[in-house]
C-alpha cells in the first residue's frame, strides 16, 4: 500500500479518535451514541466501524493511549509526576469521568475487563522499572517491597481520576502529592 | 403519634433503604428504576415514596448512612481503619460502584453535588478531629498541616472505593494501608 495511503488511514484514525474523546467526555459511555460519535467525529459510521470494531473498541483504544501516555511519564518521570500533570491541566482529563461509568461493566463483563486491565498493567510495569531504578540509585525507601510502593502509588492514582472526574477542586491536591511523593522515598 | 407508630415508621423507612441499597448495587444509578425498587423493597411505590421524595432522595439518604457509619469509626480509630473494614468486608460494599456511576451527576448538578458533598464533610470533619487528637498525643507527624493529611487519606480512600468498585482484588492493599497509616505517623 503506497505511504500516502498510510497517512491518510492514520489521520482518518486520529480524527475518530479525538472526535470519540470529545464524545465520551460530553455524553458518557451510554450517552456516546453510534449518533454522536458520527457527529462528533463528523464522519460517517461505516468510517469509524471501518477503524474500531465497535464502540467498546473505540473505549478501549483510547484508554489504550491514555496508559501509553502515562506510561511513558511514568516510565521517565514516575506515576507522582503523571498525577501532577494531571492536577495541571484538569481540562485535559475531563473524559476521565467515563472511567467511573464503566466500573459496572468491568466488575461484570470479563472480557471488557481483561482488555482494560492489560492497559493498567503497562503503567504499573513502566512505574515498577522506575521504581527498581530509583531503589538501585539510593532514592528509594528499601523498608517496603517495591511492588507495595507500586501499588500504593496506583491507589492514589486512582483516587485522583475519581477527584477530577467528579468535579471537585484539585487545587489543593499539591500538597498531598508532595507527601505521596517524599513516602516512597528513602527519607523525610 | 403513639409510640408503636414510630416503630413501624422506622422499620417500614428501614426496609426501603435495605432494599434499595441492593437495587443499586445491582442494577447500578439509573438502572435501579422505581419498578426495580419496588421489587427489591416488596413495597409500592406510593409506600417508598412516602417515605422519601424521590430516588435522588433515597440515594442521598443511603449516602448519608454510609457517611455516618465511616465518620463513627473515623472518630473513634481513624480513617485508615474504615479503609481496613472494607477491605475485610468488601461484599458489604457491593453498593459503592453507584457511586461512581454518579460522577457524571455530581459534576453536572448543583444541588445534588452540595448535597452529596455535605457526607463527605462530616466524613472528613470526624478525620480531621482524629488526627487533631492524634497531633496533640504526639503520634502524628507535624511537619504537614492537618488539612493535608486529611485529603491525603481522603483521596486514598476515593482511591480504594474505585478499586473496589470496579472489583479488582483488594487482597494485596493492606500492606498498602500500612504505608498509609505510617506516613502520617510520627516516625517511620
Amino acid at each position: 500500500m503506497p505511504k500516502v495511503s498510510d497517512d491518510r488511514l492514520a489521520a482518518r484514525r486520529r480524527e475518530i479518535l479525538d472526535g470519540a474523546r470529545h464524545c465520551f467526555a460530553e455524553y458518557g459511555y451510554d450517552g456516546a451514541t453510534v449518533k454522536r460519535i458520527e457527529e462528533s467525529t463528523g464522519l460517517s459510521r461505516g468510517a469509524i466501524f471501518h477503524h474500531f470494531r465497535d464502540k467498546e473498541a473505540l473505549f478501549l483504544a483510547l484508554a489504550h493511549e491514555d496508559a501509553e501516555r502515562m506510561a511513558d511519564v511514568a516510565a521517565e518521570q514516575g506515576l507522582v509526576q503523571v498525577m501532577r500533570d494531571m492536577l495541571a491541566r484538569p481540562q485535559d482529563f475531563d473524559w476521565l469521568g467515563t472511567r467511573l461509568e464503566i466500573a459496572r461493566k468491568l466488575r461484570t463483563d470479563p472480557s471488557f475487563r481483561s482488555a482494560w486491565l492489560a492497559h493498567s498493567a503497562d503503567v504499573e510495569q513502566a512505574t515498577l522499572r522506575r521504581l527498581e531504578r530509583g531503589r538501585q540509585a539510593g532514592r528509594l525507601r528499601d523498608d517496603v517491597p517495591t511492588d507495595v510502593l507500586v501499588r500504593y502509588l496506583d491507589l492514589v492514582l486512582d483516587g485522583l481520576i475519581t477527584r477530577l472526574a467528579t468535579g471537585q477542586p484539585t487545587d489543593d491536591l499539591h500538597a498531598v502529592l508532595d507527601l505521596v511523593e517524599e513516602s516512597v522515598r528513602i527519607e523525610r
